[in-house]
This record gives structure tokens, sequence and C-alpha cells, in this order.
């Protein structure tokens, strides 16, 4: 059974402020738990029904998790899932440190993306393409809401986010950053290098002025039809795939 | 002022008993609104703000829709969207009529899409692409459900979905068959004749095996990294820009 107190805990890590507060931060579901148990975060605790397997408890025991059961009824009860069969723990956040994004590697850089779905998807994209390392605005979606760890499908445990001033960040970078714009040149006739940071505007404005200033290079995913855009996370995913096939 | 009767209306409109019932949907937001007001779509009437603008109301007057004027907080409280400062329209549903997917044309075919938000982006994508029919599944979300609408960003507008059972579509449609499956040819080596249906499966379950029987080719978005597999909306976008480059 999960006690009262530790419902109480699950439900004040909806809060971004009590998160911050705590450092801590809950994953629902039995795959992305089972990512969290095989990843380098800190386990508190989980909560695991019969559902989540013989085979899966045995890795709580090998890590020496303090762990509970469960009933699936209690585990939708505690967490924001709608079903959850399986399992939910609370981990530990992880520092915020400036990652070296090394000549010939690829990062994301995100400029304020507000919507958790959005941002999830974007990590979870990132992780198919092998980027390691996402680089966020201080107003982008924070990774540690439910709807984002749950949205990454489990990539959370490899892709590492960073939160950060970007102009910071740009004006120590030496590397071609690429910025993704309505008007650019034609992501397909790209020269690429191989490294940079590929930056993804806000959802409603875009890249904002202060970030394109440090834009070496405006790419567009050329339209056939009429639609006024793309979503963010879909102009990512796009952008990945032709970087990675012109690297191939 | 929106009326009593009105807001009840609206409120009703959320579920989807009632708007297959009423044969109506709502469409929040001034940018929605604009492109239903231009669209071929029958309007019942539109609620607006001052911040609607005097030139978006000369449009209402020549269409002839009855509107009522409203402030912000009263579109939001009617509404379903956390911000909505300019317009709510009530609109009449189109009748579902099979489209004809010529020689030479790509349609998308959705095999159980349950995500409102995943259905929404398809479409506003498919748009981008030029793509005029989705062809989805009974299962798949409702395109009328408002989280599905505010996610086409008004190309629900420009695209037609048809629901229909996909065994039956598929059994008389002459055409190719692509399907995006984790082990298929690489896209970018696909030959693409240009038109044909391409069918993204299910969030968690992928192409069902009854209409993976139908597709003539398995096709395939190599990847570099670790995650498990791409959100279906992702993958279109990625298929869809791939078959794009390739009819250019």
């Amino acid at each position: 059974m999960i006690s009262k107190a530790k419902v109480k805990h699950i439900k004040a890590l909806q809060v971004k402020k009590y998160r911050k507060e705590q450092q801590c931060f809950v994953v629902e579901g039995t795959k992305s738990v089972v990512e969290l148990l095989n990843s380098d975060f800190e386990v508190l605790w989980v909560a695991a029904s019969e559902e989540f397997g013989e085979a899966k408890q045995q890795i709580l025991r090998l890590r020496g998790v303090e762990w509970v059961t469960a009933t699936p009824t209690e585990l939708m009860a505690a967490g924001s899932f709608k079903t959850n069969d399986g399992a939910l723990a609370i981990a530990r956040m992880k520092p915020n440190i400036k990652p070296k994004v090394t000549p010939g590697h690829l990062a994301v850089m995100l400029d304020d993306i507000r919507d958790p779905g959005n941002l999830g998807t974007i990590i979870r994209t990132a992780d198919w393409y092998g980027i390691k390392h996402v680089i966020a605005s201080e107003e982008t979606a924070d990774l540690y809401n439910p709807k984002v760890i749950s949205a990454t499908m489990g990539s959370f445990c490899r892709v590492n986010v960073f939160y950060t001033n970007l102009i910071d960040f740009l004006s120590e970078y030496p590397g071609p950053v690429l910025g993704a714009f309505m008007d650019g040149t034609d992501v397909h006739t790209l020269q690429v290098t191989g490294g940079g940071v590929l930056v993804i505007g806000n959802e409603s404005n875009g890249i904002s002025a202060a970030v394109a200033r440090y834009v070496t290079e405006r790419i567009t995913i050329p339209r056939v039809g009429k639609a006024e855009s793309l979503n963010a996370a879909i102009a990512t995913g796009i952008i990945l795939d032709v970087i990675r096939q012109k690297n191939d």
C-alpha cells in the first residue's frame, strides 16, 4: 500500500515550485519506470503492482531501491495517468550542468518551447537521432513536469536537458548555429558539417530576435500545401532526419 | 453577451455523443475562427470580442453569420481554451463522404490514432504537405473534439477526414499502400510513384495485422539513437517530407 504521506508527496510533486524545493520528480508507467531503474538517476522509492512482474521486481531488489506494492487503482489515484497498472517512482533530479557540445556533435536548443507535450516529444525525437544534449531557455517547459516525462517515453533517461540563458550560452559557443525559420534556406540543400546547435523557436513566436542574431544558418522546411506553420516538434523531427541523412 | 442557452450548448458540444446528435462542433481562437469563416463550413453563430477586430467583424457581416459580442472572460468561461481573447464559433459538421484518392495523389490513413493532439498535428502536417485526404479508422480520435480542432491550427478547414472501416476501404483501393513499421525498407531509399496511401499505426500497437495485409511497401525511418519508437505524428511528418522531396 502507498502510505498517505507518500501519496501527499506524489501529489505535491505535480507542482513545479515543490519539485524545485524537493529536487524530486515522479515517473509513471511500467516502461518509463524500467528505463529509470536502468539509468543513472537516483531512485528514491517505487510503488509497483503485481502487473509490474517478478523480473522487474528483481531489478528493484538488485538496485536496493525501497519499494511498496500497490494496486493499479492506488497507482492511478496517486499519480496523474488515466491508466497505470504497473509502477510509479520518485527519483532525484540531476544537477543542471552545462554540457560540452563537442565539434562534430549536434545539440538541440529550445527557445521557449512552452507546451509540455512538445518538449517531451522533442526529447524523444532527439533520442531517436542519437542527440545527447538539449539546451533549453529558462522559459521552456520543465523537464520534470509529469506530462513532459510521460511524452519522452523514457528518453529523459538518455537525453540531458540543460536550462540556461541562451544568449550566455551562444555568446560562448564557437560552432555553427542552425535556426528554423519560415524564410531560410531549404534544409535539404544545406551543407552540413555534422556538428552544431539546431535552434527551435517558440510555438507562437518562433525564434526570438536576440537568439536569431547568433544563428549562422537560417533554414526552412519547404511547404507544398497551405498550413501556416508546422508544429515545433514536427519541424525538429524533419530537420533532424534530413541532417542525419546527410551525415550518413 | 453569450446567453445561458448558448453557453450550455457549447459545453454540451465537448461531448462526442452530443456532437453527433447535433452535428455541430466548436471552434475557438481568432486564427481558427477566421479560417473557419473563410472555409466552406456552415457557421451557425460566432461569439466575438472587441479584440477580434473590426476587419474580422466585417467578414461576419458579409457572410451574414449570426454573432454576439462577448468579453474575453466570457469566451474563456464558455469554451475549453485557457486563453481566448478573440472568438468562438459553432459550425455544422460535414457529411462523412468517401473521397476519391486519384492516382498520383497521396492520402494519409490512420489506424487507430487515439490521442487528439496527435490527430490534430497529423492533419496540420498533412496540410503543410498539400495532402487533401485523411482516411481514419472508426477508433481514431474524433476530428470534432475541441482538442483536435485546436491542434490542427485551422488545417481542419482544408484537409478532409473520412471515418471508415479501413479494411473495406483498402479492399477496394487499387494503388500502392505504404505502411510505417519498425522493420521496413529505409524510407529514403523508397521508389516513389507519387500517389498512394500512407498508413500510420496506433500509438502503442502500430499498424494492426488486418490492415498490414494490405500494405504493399513496408517502410521505416532509420534510427541512430536509442528511443524505442517515434511519436506517430513525428513519423508522419518525416515520411511526408521524404516523399515530397522525391516527387520534386
